[in-house]
């Protein structure tokens, strides 16, 4: 079964990487710049490569493709694969319009093909050990979650730190709940580059009121990746930087005793012992290959499917309205 | 001269002890509740003690109060001090609405008294130093600041949790520069009272272009006391938690270098030494109580002044009408 | 019944306050300093005071004393009031050679009295559960433990820093396992002070096997205060810095196979969950003071009595023999 | 110029790959197990490769060698080399012994080949910045230094972990300041195979009065690599894994003043600025090629010589007879 990857630039490498763990599966390469693909020849001499990818469109072999191109040029190459049989894997985020997304899944639904997003996060270990506790009740009724991935750099120049960042939270998010948004909030600064924010601020209500605050940045002067679930009966905090202790559970909480007769509370705060799982150290983007190929052959709807990816996209257009009128603001 | 406190319930007995610093300063302890007075007498027997501060208001020998009651009262009590003729120090906020901190700040000037706020924060030693930072010109322009001030409890009966934490990271904004907010976006979770958000997330875009994200909370996991502000040239860490190494001031940042050929953008990442200056240990209270007597002494306008103090409350207010706002799309 | 403190210099005021937590026990002070006394008079006005501990010993009312003062005379004045039939607590270490412990020792069984010593970390929350999860065997077999007692200042005038801190270390120890040493070596340093080492390394080889590897200084530019404690099953570390995470269980080992065939060994690493249990807040000085008076009012040996004080004593004397000797090779 | 790289088990292929930054040489690489270089050519298809040593000896082009081997065959192997004309370069420890290690040197200058010894730190950049602050006397008078290096696995089974670990720490010292030691105490638990320790803890005192306290192990439930260095004027905090400030310079220290009149001594503490300097992130692996290459080309003595490997050979000899003798106590 031959899969392609289209895109050789910054991220494609990295998945066409992961498909030689798949011995039934023969990966081809595809770049436009054939400086790329001579690049990759040397560091993976037994794949296939063209730098053409209508010609990949034709090959009655070639059963999937696997799309890292500019996010503008997802939905065009998308819908052609998917219209030529093929099954397809889009990099997040899925399109660059929720217009766009809901089409692919029209074409996907009719077609009867494969439509995955590639929301890596949903396959990361320490994010599947955290839906364990929410869903097997340890953490209670989810009161709010809170989550900031900064560093410094790298300046994309086709997207905004909000559409380059912000899946990852949002993917983790909807990994662990299943809810949709009443209320987008957003600012955004346009430090360096003028006309592409590279540092939000995202707040969002979900039907299920549970409050999410995102940070993203490329314009920070230490890396954080960390995330807070809170709930009424415990608590976790995921830092994504420490080697040690990713995930941390804490047993700790608010009490509430109502004495009626004076209609008062009575708070009792509770802070108990701290657990950290063992969070297994397998490669989420091997997972995710996995679950690729496992649909492809099974026939079955991805985790991270075009539904999901079209939420995510319709989050991102609404933080990023909300950030254009914030900033209209300041003139 | 003698200073009265008004109010000795959790904050007010820490003002009191810090008033016997002073030697020419002889302090008067003041609560409706004669229980508080018999617990204080026994900590400070060398206070005078009044149950009724309406006695004070007629004290000729009392110069001066500071009052630290719930923030419903403060209105009224500083109203009836300042036409007294004494000077007022309220504890933060300033009132529960702009409308009484407008009206107190007439009162004060045509009655010629000092109007001092609470805001500690402006005499904290770490706060100055990173002002200083600022003022010098080693951060540059200044791009956005995040303030994050979270622990488990305690609920307040009479605040929301806005009103009691987020004065403190406005109160460290407006000493750093000199500006006012165009833009206010806020949500709220009421986890554990209904009706009383006890974490929330602001968003303020102010007139200079400075983005600021706030989080504040009385239900997380660990406690969290972290300020970084981003400049052109440098970035500050401000961990208020980190006993040995509070400010870190990063010589990191990105150097831009338009290319005009292509209008394109090269950006080179900087990160250098990172400098952590010593903070002195002095007690933040005791400054700020020094201020006040000074203030009262020499006839100055405080620093916290009760435009300062009214800058605040406005915030807040627009903060906690936009909150009520976003939780109004749950129904 | 009335207790003396003897001594009101740097640690007696603490043992002193710690009295005042038992009903029915009168607390009286004694230093020889009137100083002192006015000091104390201040802040607990409702003790009783004597500037010559001859008198207490006289005093019939008076079932006890705590002796808080410099090591030196430790051997004289316990002595006296063991003869005068008082129980006595000893503040660490308990004389300055193991000759006067062994005569206290023999005094205090002759005369029916107690004689305990302040170590401190004996009652000490977090030492104790340490000490649960040795003793229910889920540590398995200890083979090392180290210890760093460091931070900077303060340097002692009348004793090197070696019987200043490792009675802590060595009282822990102690605690978790029942051995005696069979081999000790030490080297020091006299950065500051000629005479007087400051920074002290130890080595300690025990008769069941376990090494023990102390540092203990007033000369570092960080505090720390971490034991490491490592055995068969699982490792654990105690951060006595940390707020949150004091005690660590780290359920890591390696495991062993032997395959017969070659007469190799094959080892695998195993890194587990990580678990940190809620240490209580309780102050362990005030849990010693209640152990003492227990032991008092039921005439039973106190967990860290003479001969706990005495072994650490013979460790001091000859780690401080072999760190004489080993700067012998300096001249 | 050939370089040979004789050892291509868990370090020569770090080395074989190194050697590729330098256009004129051309690597070959050597190990009498065929799968070795079976694995090696795949990885790096440019080197040439042999399985046989002794063909490489009489290699006219072949100017030197990198010697990866086990411990126990440097001696041997690098002898073979030195009297074939060849430079060689041999992995840390020098050899198994210190007869062995005086004999190369002496060969080595008799033959005036270069014999350097593999001390990665030596060309650690952030041991080099380390170096500056000690050599242009920030530090002051040097006081002590204490080292750690454990963590969980992996057990070597042809030498003990000081054998393996204590090199690193040894040559760092040696890096900044050149002193012989006088007083060498060691201990050692053999907590999992017999006969081989695996947590060792080495006390060391020089000539120049520097304590160094060195703790190396396998065993350890966290990954540690912290040296501190203490001096008269400031103090050093280097942590390995910090990814962000490896090394802290501390301004903190004390100020002593004499009291003539009573003989008495003041001592003042002062903690002051910490600052962390930008350590170049170049690999220390490339830069001591990179030397070994120049010395071979301007016939130089290496900074990590003979005399350097000697002597840290000495140590360990001494180290581990030390800890044998005291294990004796154990019977």
């Amino acid at each position: 079964m031959k899969i392609g990857v289209i895109g050789l630039g910054y991220w494609g490498p990295n998945l066409l990487r992961n498909l030689f763990h798949f011995p039934d599966v023969q990966p081809v390469g595809c770049d436009s710049d054939i400086k790329r693909i001579d690049v990759m020849k040397k560091v993976f001499p037994n794949a296939e490569y063209n730098d053409d990818y209508k010609i990949l469109l034709k090959d009655d072999n070639l059963k999937a493709v696997v799309i890292a191109t500019p996010v503008s040029t997802h939905f065009e190459i998308a819908k052609e694969f998917l219209l030529s049989g093929k099954d397809v894997f889009v990099e997040k985020p899925l399109t660059k319009s929720s217009k766009e997304a809901e089409e692919l899944i029209e074409i996907a639904e009719k077609e009867k093909r494969v439509l995955m997003v590639g929301h890596t996060f949903m396959f990361n270990p320490a994010v599947l050990k955290i839906k364990e506790f929410i869903k097997n009740g340890d953490i209670g009724e989810l009161y709010y979650i809170t989550s900031t991935r900064v560093n410094l750099g790298i300046h994309r120049k086709d997207a905004s730190v909000i559409w380059d960042l912000a899946p990852h939270d949002l993917s983790m998010i909807f990994t662990w709940m299943d809810a949709d948004p009443v209320h987008i909030n957003g600012v955004g600064k346009e430090s360096i580059i003028k006309g592409l924010p590279d540092v939000a601020f995202l707040q969002i209500i979900f039907d299920n009121g549970v409050i999410a605050d995102i940070q993203v940045g490329w314009l920070s002067p230490s890396k954080i990746r960390k995330t807070i679930i809170v709930g009424s009966k415990k608590m976790i905090e995921y830092d994504d930087t420490d080697p040690q202790e990713k995930v941390k559970v804490f047993d700790s909480g608010v009490d509430v005793q109502e004495t009626y007769d004076y209609g008062e509370y009575l708070l009792q705060y509770r802070t108990g012992d701290i657990y950290s799982p063992k969070i297994p150290g397998s490669e989420p983007l091997k997972l995710e290959m996995e679950h690729f190929i496992n649909c492809i052959k099974k026939r079955e709807k991805p985790i991270s499917d075009g539904k999901i990816g079209l939420k995510i996209v319709k989050i991102l257009e609404q933080a990023e309205s909300s950030i254009k009128k914030a900033n209209g603001s300041l003139i």
